[in-house]
């Protein structure tokens, strides 16, 4: 006897099925073998701090315990560091978490949420998931279009503005002094989440000055990249008492790892590891920008951990990306006009820099991209 | 100059500012100390598998690195022992998080979701986040009233039915026959969501056999309670592909933590150590039996890792929850009627069932609970 299936909620129904990322493991499973260099989903090939991994070595024995739900201790370290009080502090399991806890706080179906065209595609998930409408605002000489994108807003009357600084996957910047200009141009119902998961490799001044009491905007921030933890899932947002407080109403909050909680703590403290951290990613940054100049290519400035390489076109890039794959090296591609033409490599360490170089160097001079500077 | 605060969908404005739990580590910081012996969350103090173990300490280098998305290697290896095919499962942050996919793919705003009266608080906080209106039934006889929750079901035209088998908090449970019968009974539009979080201390003959296929019901587990996994967040479903489908396109893709995923496979293939686990908890529910016995109070059965101790009225047991505290001891106690009466004890290691014991008979002496039986 078979039976019926049961009713989705409407708004699932509607979704399309599609995923914001093929993950390099599906990639792999598809080629048959795994990636000699994973240099394609911006993750650090340093790992976690050796506090961080000392935290979460002790932490393994005491598995057996939930997560403080209030993420306390973790909250109270991060508002000192902040100048402002935990109740500004909201901790979930990565960026991607936060993303959807605010599309589900802001945004009533049929709302309009304004991001660029070909930024972050997680964003778009979750708001197409809240049944909100994106209104897409094209990249201009490869970088946010900032005034484009509140003109946006206040023509769609959009009640989120997504801006990722510094940019994702351009890994271009803007001093926070003009995100700060756009967060006034602001229309009244329209909030501001500011995607800063790159915050730590930027140049001083990239972060604006944003009072954490202030209504218009949401800061959000991770382990996964200069900390790197992102397979720990752990990331928080910055915001007033008024938006923390909307997320603990909806929230997941026994949500977050144990050991992840207790591996941000130590790695916050770990200073110095960060700075080195950041400091190998320029030298990485540079090594990549040589490299591609030598082959008479381009690259995007970027203030990330990563490097977005001009291949001119869109069939160069594809080409590229499909070359490189069959060399075992993973990088991404973005899939929207005008990024299309570029490949987003992350630094890895200096053997995968290594290999990309080689790898890189035999690809681009057997499809000729070189030649095409003329 | 202050700025208005942005507006909140409204199914967020709507809620109440409640969380599903107050955690131990909250209730620590309100009496200033911690607990000596928790025993009040349900959680494994034999901690994870060495394999598990093992797996956790091996993955520490590469947290680096985000978790499979996908969870393949997980799923395979669920559906080989489950008889069924990785298209059937699904794996997320824990039950918690399958049960806000379950409200959220499977309920429209103002859609009635049945469940018994003080059964998971969560899943409740996630009907009410979704905008789902709850419809409890009371236990009877300190077990789920399958046939009043089916017929709840069918007068309220619920698309969703709750039920835990066994039972949390009552530690009660139905062999799985009776829940094929209430599956068999079920409204055509409803669905039945199974948490088996406790299935793997319960009686042969406890799970229901119900097809994978079967578009009526959706099961969930977990490696928080005999894999003593709480910490690392892990649990999954067991649904027809089109559930799991459904999952798939609001799921949060990158949510669960890589040394989860990894630990979770290593648990499922120690099986020794679970069924070690298993005997474990069996002796010390004995033991609670037989001191609250000494102590001329009674006990439910129970097929989990806790014992629910029925201390006659809801004074005694509030009064017993607080002198407990005071004692050092954290234990839960329902807050709906007939539960009331009742405090939940965590099977705990040697140590704690000892220190438990010892607290409890000054508690039961001091308060005059055993006086009232006459």
């Amino acid at each position: 006897m078979t039976h019926a299936p049961r009713p989705l909620a409407k708004l699932v129904d509607d979704l399309p099925a599609t995923v914001p990322f093929v993950a390099p493991e599906a990639l792999e499973r598809a080629r048959g073998g795994e990636f000699q260099v994973r240099v394609g989903a911006n993750e650090s090939p340093f790992g976690p701090s050796p506090a961080a991994r000392e935290a979460m070595a002790a932490s393994i024995g005491r598995t057996g315990w939930y997560g403080d739900p209030d993420s306390h201790d973790l909250r109270h370290e991060l508002a000192g560091r902040l100048g402002t009080t935990a109740a500004h502090m909201a901790v979930a399991s990565g960026i991607d978490d936060l993303l959807g806890l605010v599309a589900r706080a802001f945004l009533d179906p049929g709302d309009v949420a304004v991001t660029s065209l070909g930024a972050y595609p997680t964003f778009n998930y979750h708001v197409h998931g809240y049944g909100g409408r994106l209104h897409r605002v094209p990249y201009r000489d490869d970088r946010n279009d900032l005034p484009a994108l509140v003109q946006a807003a206040k023509e769609t009357g959009a009640r989120l503005l997504y801006l990722a600084n510094p940019d994702n996957p351009t890994g271009t910047w803007w001093p926070g002094a003009d995100v700060e200009r756009l967060l006034d141009a602001l229309p009244d119902r329209c909030l501001l989440i500011l995607d800063e998961a790159y915050a730590d490799f930027a140049p001083e001044g990239t972060a604006p000055r944003i009072d954490p009491d202030d209504p218009r905007a949401v800061r959000v921030r991770t382990f996964s990249k200069a900390h790197g933890m992102a397979g720990a899932r752990i990331g928080y947002a910055v915001a007033s008492e008024p938006v923390v407080a909307a997320f603990d109403r909806v929230r997941l909050h026994f949500g977050v790892n144990r050991m992840a909680q207790a591996a941000a703590l130590a790695s916050l403290r770990d200073e110095a590891f960060i700075a080195w951290v950041v400091a190998e990613v320029a030298r990485g940054r540079d090594e990549y920008t040589r490299l591609a100049a030598g082959l008479g290519l381009a690259t995007l400035p970027s203030a990330t951990n990563f490097v977005a390489i001009d291949c001119r076109t869109a069939e160069g890039s594809e080409a590229a990306l499909a070359a490189l794959g069959e060399e075992g090296v993973f990088v991404r591609r973005p899939q929207a006009p005008p990024l299309d033409r570029l490949i987003r490599v992350t630094v890895g360490d200096e053997r995968e820099r290594q290999a990309f170089a080689e790898a890189f160097t035999r690809v681009v001079t057997r499809l000729g991209l070189t030649q095409k500077v003329g």
